[in-house]
């Protein structure tokens, strides 16, 4: 069944916003098997609408819209979209009540302009909004499928979620789910070898190992009758793969390093203490952006001048004239120093130079160490990073992250 | 002049990117005087963008497109478009010894396709790129303006910045610019009250008050015959608004509120410093981001644990014990400490509750303290953030790192 996703908005077309809402139903309709063929953005413009609604219904079966719903003059999709398919508009009671009911809870005045949100084409689905006063609506007339969705992400994607992918069940007979292994400690060439009888052999679930801001991942995509289903074969494939690789995999759909982080160590009973300089907090942060963090992180420390390296963590001033704050020996006492102070098991250090200035001859921007204490090792590692890059800040903190979080998920797999 | 932006890329209608091409390219033109009335997007499909590209050249004037430049066989634009415009093909030298040369450089083979990139429709604009090996077509026929860019956004954006614009400017008589005056410490309202004469007055530029995020702004927008007669205009009103307006505004385009920060300390030769519990370092993470800020900051600590509370920044236990960590008393504690600790002229701390979970009957989710110290002050602001909204704990968190900014240029400007 051809798609087409059509977002009706002005602040679109002036580049106010990204379109976001396109790329997020493209995927999930992708999903589910439709063939997304076509994105339209269009004004809140009569004319131009009702053409563009024209062409959409002349070359796709399923046109999505999204915007345009709202109770102003210029929201006049559902009005068009109702002459577009040559259906008439009725006053749907459900969506009245709504209305009066959100207005009185929040004390603010209705308008003859509001109840013409309650207004929906003849034969139509009504789909109740929870986080607005529009509602969506799916109907189908001559083989044609119109669904229309607010424009607020926030009350979209569970109306997507929630009501429209079911309604368009019975439009599709399969679905596409992918789950992705995470692995850590292993390039994406011996991940392909090591798998190769079991990618040939398997056909559904597919494996595609493949690599995504440095991280290697196996995503295993499952085809079924329906979600619950795919997930099924994607599970039992999934174990197949952690015993074909073993110790590399560290997670399955990972939120993201820190939450992986956090999760082994709450599993495994240990704490982590950071000492950061040049990246100043972010380490710390994504620990601490983790719900339930606090059973395993308490003690951060950003050390950005030589003074708080001295003071707070007891990184030698000798150190420091002989090395230099970016070595690794002062890495290393960094990491010792706070792992001391915190009592944890595993503490992390950061040095580096994240640039645009800083750097000298020998210190590049990029050059960062990590250092590492844990159980009776002491190390740091010395990394060059965004070389390739436009040696970018905030690339490089962000790389400088990633990779001591990931570290620290190597180690702590060995604890 | 009807614009109109059309985006070529399979990966764009199956959700794997989100087209921030599109967003990017109508900012640009809408300043530049040009309607941007529809965006589309198409598949590496002949047929479809064939047909979408004669639909483009009905409804608009000037047709934007991005992507389907490289030197595969689905990559087809170039062909396509000169065809729609009735132009034949030849083969551009310049980009032929280009590509020879970047072949050459990186040690690759070329291949017959990649000799296709070298063929540019007839009486064309050959836009070189300096960041690929696909250039972009600038072409105009019959009333008719095409304009080819790569879909890379790096190869894209410089391109457009520095051959598309000049290009286009034949074709428009003006430029509109904005500046964004930041102001502190008055709400939208007054700042238009005080404002009222002088923007009834100034017809060009315009004023606009707005809100963003929690900020209050003044979006000042000139029109002007090029960006440098606009931006002419610009200064002369900002400085106007600034005297008007006084004491509350405290920067013109901030990059962002650290960076307002980091400007201001660093103006004054005053230092910060920090204590962060449930933000986890994301205060100091964001000052360090600005460059130049270690003229300015040198210690942060997060004391996630009350044993770190304790222990680095000398919160009393009875204090924890009494009121807990959670309070007004251990904020101001938090914050005292730290100055103490690291000498700073300001410190800030922050503690409270990010949620999901923490929560109490009398500490919500989204209760926050920021403790202050500076010069002889020392106070904490109860927050209850995140009330309105899904109390989403990422969310909790950036509103406190906003408010301690917010809260630290106030300070800050007064020392």
């Amino acid at each position: 069944m051809i798609a087409e996703i059509l977002c009706i908005g002005t602040e679109i077309l002036i580049g106010d916003i990204v379109n976001t809402n396109a790329t997020y139903i493209s995927k999930r309709l992708s999903e589910y098997g439709f063939d997304v063929l076509y994105h339209s953005v269009c004004g809140d413009n009569k004319v131009r609408l009702e053409e563009t609604l024209k062409h959409a219904f002349k070359r796709a079966d399923l046109v999505v819209t999204t915007g345009g719903l709202g109770p102003t003059y210029d929201d006049i999709t559902t009005e068009l979209c109702a002459k577009a398919l040559g259906l008439g508009l009725h006053k749907d009671e459900n969506v009245e009540k709504q209305l009066y009911s959100y207005f009185e809870k929040t004390g603010r005045k209705m308008t003859e302009n509001n109840l013409k949100q309650a207004m929906v084409p003849d034969t139509s689905t009504v789909l109740m909004n929870d986080f607005g006063t529009a509602p969506g609506i799916a109907v189908e007339k001559d083989g044609k499928v119109l669904v229309m969705l607010p424009g607020p992400p926030r009350e979209m994607k569970p109306m997507l979620e929630n009501q429209v992918i079911p309604y368009l069940s019975k439009y599709t007979d399969h679905v596409l789910v992918s789950s992705n292994v995470n692995i850590i400690g292993m390039g994406e060439s011996s991940v392909e070898e090591k798998l190769y009888d079991l990618m040939t052999k398997s056909k559904n679930p597919t494996l595609a190992p493949y690599v995504n801001e440095g991280e290697v991942r196996v995503r295993v995509t499952a085809r079924g009758k329906n979600e619950v289903e795919a997930r099924k074969l994607i599970s039992k494939t999934v174990e197949e793969v952690k015993t074909v690789l073993g110790r590399v995999v560290y997670d399955v759909d990972s939120p993201s390093v820190e939450h992986s982080l956090v999760k082994l160590l709450s599993e495994k009973k240990k704490t982590i203490a950071t000492c950061e300089s040049c990246t100043g907090g972010l380490v710390s942060a994504s620990i601490t952006a983790v719900p339930g963090s606090s059973e395993v992180f308490g003690f951060g420390v950003c050390t950005y001048a030589n003074e708080a390296k001295m003071r707070l963590v007891g990184v030698k001033a000798d150190t420091l004239e002989k090395y230099g704050a970016v070595s690794e020996q002062t890495a290393m006492e960094m990491a010792e120093g706070v792992r001391k102070l915190s009592g944890a098991d595993i503490a992390l250090s950061l040095t580096g130079i994240a640039g645009p200035g800083g750097s000298s001859d020998e210190k590049p921007v990029g050059l960062v160490y990590l250092g590492v204490s844990v159980g009776d090792k002491l190390y740091a590692k010395r990394m060059l990073l965004g070389q390739h890059a436009t040696r970018d800040r905030e690339y490089i903190r962000k790389l400088a992250v990633k990779n001591a979080l990931m570290t620290a998920i190597d180690e702590v797999m060995e604890l």
